[in-house]
């Protein structure tokens, strides 16, 4: 009587979210504070005075119908000015309001570019390790997910298995830098190399393949550069979401920019509004189109999952555990002390260590924490890591 | 290289697109004040100080990851309860929060349902004259639209019709009272006979069909009762937004209930979170969220409406249009003065009269005027629609 996949899709809980209920269920047991929850990533820094400012200042000061009624599809047209201006002052680009698709979030950023994109038999092609919901989102416009094998000993591309997957089929790659969940940030040479393999697919074979860059992390990197792919490869469109940058994760605000460079820009630009359309995203909310463009370029202070992110890192390579440094986003993705992931994250929990297995993101034998939680929380842990690392001889 | 369904539906023009459009370049040419633009229905109303005020006081009060932060897909479990408490003490329902789903507003409410509930080969059935999107949203989630004839003498439901409508694909069939384009709201005779022919399939031919209630102008009624469908018939779900009583339609927020009594609670309520989460709806934005708890079942004042309703009507009809009386929402559906109703509002244009062929809402022969403008535009438009009259004769 209703769509079994929608059921499906709406009831079968996730790893993450089955740590997350078990983490509450302890809590309620043995006390909030005994609970050392890396599961969820969910940013903690609080949302900068000056978002909170500009938003009360806007609903004081302007007339109610210029903040809350619709705006045409693709964002107020000031708005898509300002946005496109802040890109152009941080990365020396030159983008107009026409370059810019203002959405509610990245989840709809992405798969509203999925839609407009996606043909019968298409593949998507993403790299392990990878953050789950591409696959979930890539399958829901009816094209398929093609995921190339991790190199964990930086969590940058595998290129030779890159090159085994690309074929007539691929109509575009889908990269997420910095890293849910490795906390890599692709280096220049990653994206030279990725854009030139996409130029040669070109040349060689006159495949137009987009690349697809989901950026929701792109300001929380920690003393590493986070290159503009526009630079790079001209078939690009860029994803971006004000949810970890100005943590308003609920309030679902971001943007598409389409370059003109684009294969076919107005083709893609209509097609991404009648996918919007479909999906039901009929304007990015009115306040925080407006919110947005006056706090966009504003300085963030990522200091504290910066310290977060190296307490935590110290203290697992001091308890005997192997991970790439962290260079953005708010995750470690150590090495799992068990062949076995989830084995591993289970036991693990026998410590209330709240951990979530590599193999979630198709990367097996190894784990993720999220570290944008209380840095005394991570203070707390590290005893324990200590003693879970002794369990297995470490 | 691009999805040609979603290029179509992101380019393709919509009447009431090309006529607004029209209505932007002619008052460059002759002034904003001798445009008499009716085609757009965006409530001008001003959102009620409570609302600005309830806002501010969440941004200036709240802690930030309180207002901001992700919530649980089907809403912040307080503001679902207060929604179920808020429409309980209007219509006394037994509803909690169990039985709300917070969403976008009511574009991804219904289409959340429909593709919660749409299997292949089923159909949904509407009855004109209809919002044109229905068609659109049900043939996006694999279904087919049918849609019952008009009944022109008061609107309400040509059941002769429906009933030839009526079989074993039937999902579910869609109303929307008060009604956008005519204006009309459905008596409690009209839906009580719907409830009695939908039992009727049930008791007969064991069909559990759904009705699906579009209620974002439940508060906008002239004088008349707007019936709660979930009093009529088990199997109804209620979408609404506060786009039109609240005049935030650029804010996204609304709500679908789900009473226990629906065939299936658990696998619809399933569902409706699986088709929430392909369509990308990752939760109804925040800050909104709270407000409408806030604010929910506070008094609006819709005289505006009802004055602006009036005068136009009286106008129409002392010019010598034919009209059913307004009853609810923010349009008169007279009948146009010849028979193409794409003809007239040609015709229409010469004097600066933006009105929308009823051809487009499934019932030619007909024209939408929205009266949410300026009450002196529509003062001033009366002797031009006098004058058109006079023109046919009339």
């Amino acid at each position: 009587m209703v769509s079994a996949k929608m059921y499906e899709l709406g009831t079968k809980k996730s790893t993450i979210r089955t740590i997350f209920e078990f983490g509450r269920k302890r809590a309620a047991e043995v006390g909030e504070e005994n609970i050392f929850d890396f599961s969820l990533g969910n940013p903690n820094v609080p949302t900068p005075d000056f978002v909170r400012d500009a938003a009360i200042e806007i609903l004081q000061t302007y007339e109610p119908a210029q903040v809350h009624g619709y705006t045409v599809a693709p964002g107020n047209p000031l708005v898509r000015e300002a946005l496109a201006q802040s890109i152009n002052d941080r990365f020396g680009t030159h983008f107009v309001g026409k370059n810019i698709f203002v959405t509610s979030g990245a989840a709809a950023a992405i798969t509203i570019c999925f839609k407009a994109l996606a043909e019968p038999g298409d593949e998507f092609i993403t790299f392990a390790p990878y953050f789950p919901e591409y696959k979930v989102f890539v399958e829901s416009v009816g094209a398929t997910l093609k995921v190339v094998k991790p190199r964990p000993d930086d969590w940058q591309i595998d290129f030779d298995d890159f090159r085994k997957l690309l074929n007539d089929k691929t109509k575009a790659v889908i990269i997420n830098s910095p890293n849910n969940p490795s906390g890599a940030v692709y280096s220049r040479e990653t994206i030279a190399k990725l854009a030139a393999m996409l130029e040669y697919q070109f040349n060689q074979y006159g495949r137009k393949i987009f690349l697809i860059c989901d950026e929701p992390y792109r300001e929380l990197a920690y003393g590493v550069d986070v290159p503009w792919v526009t630079d790079f490869y001209w078939n690009t469109l860029v994803c971006y979401s004000y949810s970890k940058s100005f943590s308003l994760p609920g309030e679902r605000i971001g943007y598409i920019v389409v370059p003109n460079a684009v294969d076919d820009f107005d083709k893609v630009f209509g097609a991404i509004a009648g996918a919007a359309r479909v999906l039901t995203h009929v304007n990015a909310p009115s306040l925080w189109q407006l919110v947005a463009a006056k706090c966009a370029g504003q300085k963030i202070d990522i200091s504290p999952y910066a310290h977060n992110g190296k307490l935590l890192y110290d203290g697992l390579i001091a308890a005997g555990f192997e991970c790439v440094k962290p260079q953005g986003a708010f995750y470690l993705f150590p090495k799992a002390l068990e062949e076995d992931d989830y084995a591993f994250c289970e036991r693990a929990r026998r410590y209330d260590l709240l951990l979530v297995p590599g193999a979630d993101f198709g990367a097996p034998g190894y784990f993720r924490a999220a570290y944008c939680i209380k840095t005394e929380t991570i203070e707390r842990s590290l005893p324990l890591f200590k003693k879970l690392a002794e369990e297995y001889g470490v």
